[in-house]
């Protein structure tokens, strides 16, 4: 596949891979950040489904793959220094994170630790069976 | 300064950073990433003002201290994985990005390359004098 001038702008980091935030089309709510290396922006772009980088399992990750909670890509933006990716996407099944939850920023920062304030809409073990 | 239960739970990097979004808490635009270390996390939650870690300084940096473009923390959240940090800021002056614009992620993809599409509210020159 030829490289698009976008992945060629965009400044990797040492690991070849750069933050990539997603957010609701619909509501602005931050639902996950992942990353994303050059080969995941071009499949990502290509296919208009957003597709990460997995540092845990080390190879491509389709979102949605096997949880079936695919991110429909509205728009991808980056930023002033182009070192992280923004997607505005429309969230199949409405849970972005493996916990259940809407989204993975379900911790809230009170009186110096995390409180979890995000209700689980749906077990993970009924997810990814 | 103890550190607080909050960011002994933190999954620092390699680095010990953390990448730190701030989302405007009126508009849930996302305006900024930038990153955390323990102890800018420290004096966020300590002063209730954005302080993050400039990886080219490598100083810990008062955001706004320059610009005046300082962000009231309104909430911090962190993400499952406790490797992200999401502020939701009032951002003063209603400019973040150092190229005077609202936002730093003002380039949206279009035909497989970046275009700006934000305007600039403030020259830079008129920001840093």
């Amino acid at each position: 596949m030829t490289p698009s001038t976008a992945s060629q702008r965009v400044k990797w980091n040492e690991q070849g891979l750069v933050p990539a935030i997603a957010q609701s089309a619909q509501s602005g709510k931050i639902l996950m950040v992942a990353w994303m290396n050059r080969e995941a922006l071009e499949q990502t772009i290509q296919t208009g489904e957003a597709v990460y980088w997995s540092r845990s399992r080390k190879k491509l990750w389709h979102k949605g793959e096997s949880s079936g909670h695919t991110q429909k890509v509205i728009e991808l933006r980056t930023d002033c220094d182009f070192d992280v990716i923004l997607l505005k996407v429309d969230q199949a099944g409405g849970i972005a994170c493996h916990t259940g939850r809407e989204s993975c920023f379900f911790r809230r920062n009170e009186n110096g630790d995390w409180q979890d304030v995000e209700p689980v809409l749906k077990p993970p073990e009924e997810i990814y069976k």
